[in-house]
């Protein structure tokens, strides 16, 4: 399991935190965002996934990983 | 038909505009979020709607109209 914390812009309300922790559990990723910090803390199989996969599905939803 | 211009706090991104918009059309009313002001203007039929309900509806999406 790899544990990373993403720097995310474009995060404000409880609709983006539940589309960017939705998008992320169905490709298998356990996902934390912290709205105030504007991070996404993300748990993962490296077996299953990478980061890159994690960061363009986060883009795909609309937001910017900085 | 009547046309009104409501403040409305909490609305923070493109997801809260289509919440608003999308309830809003549920009960036959014609909404414009404008996000950068904090309004939303409606359009509707005094006869099948009234200010009330639509302030509810609002405010059942979880924002606060002021």
């Amino acid at each position: 399991m790899q544990n990373q914390t993403l720097k995310v812009e474009g995060m404000s309300c409880n609709h983006c935190v539940n589309s960017i922790e939705g998008a992320l559990r169905n490709i298998g990723v356990t996902a934390k965002v912290d709205l105030k910090n504007g991070t996404v803390q993300v748990q993962y199989d490296e077996n299953n996934v990478n980061l890159e996969k994690i960061k363009h599905e986060i883009e795909e939803q609309g937001y910017d990983v900085v």
